[in-house]
């Protein structure tokens, strides 16, 4: 069995944690219910709910497979496969209600990513890949994914969730790029990965990911033929400081850049 | 004619409009032709086109009614209303792909916003309102707007669509009150002020707003009972600077705060 098998199983999961977010988004209650210490707060309500209706799906499915996952604890797989859940990756965008949140559904065999959606159930778009092609289905149809090479960082379009979440050096070596770009943004949590694999954003610098924050999107940007990797140029699946890149001239621009190489 | 027999007129403006935008949203193409020179800019070429289109309407419904655009002279009205048009609120989300954009379409009677429309024709939402009641319709289905009161800066929830649009000044006093909130968040543009009168968000702060940016937003947040003035406390309509709060007591924290008071 090869990931592309696994394709139509990533939609059922993806539809049932989209059934179970949606009655919890622009919910007008929450944030003060949580200050108060009361029990209901939406985003870990609805992160709760996606996470176990995506769990039991797996659970009776594929019993043997792995499951690292945001709100329980792993579990061990004892086959090759294990899944890497994220029902909410954009947390604080889901708690102002705007949009730009999606859940994140990873596919590890062995330990490397072989499949990867993003599903933003309000609007009703998926963006998915197998890390050899990648694709996107909602409202403006459904295509192929293909970055964009901007050819040098001063050409390039640069996200980041918030320069805020980074410690100061990083904050320091994250403004020498800021610098460079023609246009530099925040916000987009998983967003600014997908519009990366979607020729619309060039570059994304970020630090302090979670496995699940990044494990889903690894094959989406690969498969749309972008370059993923840690700020030193390893594998990105661990999370921490990661570099998305449209294309290997520009990620390599980024990273002497970061580095001070 | 009271404002709010326009209505169906301005949700028939917000259709007219959606359709002209929608065949550039996610066109791959673009910034590098914008820096190649050549004539095809896909924000440039949406603006334009639904701005041309919602001006159509109104001159052909309301000949006399004057029209402020972002993209074309302004109208000087031989009647009491005029219009202001944004087609492209939030043209770096739209330029990167993300969803956080909208239309803005207001109304103003001899110089009040008497109603006014957000309008996000991907997604398919709209809020409007006249200054006394203000509406959702979208995905999730039709309700009424209403703001919160989180009652104090520190339990607010504060967006702006970034600091780098703002000058030192500006910024160094903004980040006193960022200090202080619960949660600081950017980007957003009029998703923000929208999301203030959905009750999500309590505050909005920012600098160089021009007057189409501001006047379709004011009916909304007034409409759903929040306040939005300029930093000196004055009518927002001419743009600048301006805070947007879901609640008196928070604004007037916020003011406060941002004028060292």
């Amino acid at each position: 069995m090869t990931a592309v098998d696994f394709d139509a199983f990533v939609h059922q999961l993806a539809t049932v944690s989209g059934e179970a977010i949606l009655p919890f988004f622009r919910t007008a209650l929450g944030i003060e219910d949580k200050s108060a210490g009361r029990a209901f707060d939406p985003v870990t309500e609805a992160d709760r709910a996606a996470e176990q209706a995506m769990r039991a799906l797996i659970r009776s499915t594929f019993p043997a497979h792995g499951i690292i996952g945001e709100e329980f604890e792993n579990v061990v797989a004892s086959a090759p496969y294990t899944w890497a859940l994220d029902p909410i990756d954009g947390t604080k965008s889901f708690i102002a209600g705007l949009p730009a949140w999606g859940t994140l559904i990873g596919l590890l065999k062995e330990g490397d990513p072989v499949y990867g959606m993003m599903h933003q159930p309000f609007i009703g778009e998926r963006f998915f890949g197998d890390g050899g092609a990648a694709r996107y289905r909602g409202p403006a149809g459904e295509r192929t994914l293909a970055t964009r090479d901007c050819g040098r960082l001063e050409d390039a379009v640069l996200y980041t969730t918030s320069p805020r979440l980074m410690n100061d050096e990083d904050r320091a070596a994250f403004g020498t790029v800021e610098e460079r770009v023609r246009m530099s943004r925040y916000g987009g949590d998983c967003y600014a990965y997908c519009m990366v694999a979607a020729g619309l954003i060039d570059l994304v610098i970020e630090t302090g990911l979670q496995d699940h924050d990044v494990i889903a999107l690894v094959p989406i940007i690969e498969g749309a033929g972008g370059v993923v990797t840690s700020w030193e140029g390893g594998s990105p699946v661990a999370g921490g400081r990661v570099v998305a890149a449209g294309s290997r001239k520009v990620h390599e621009a980024a990273l002497r850049q970061l580095t001070g190489g």
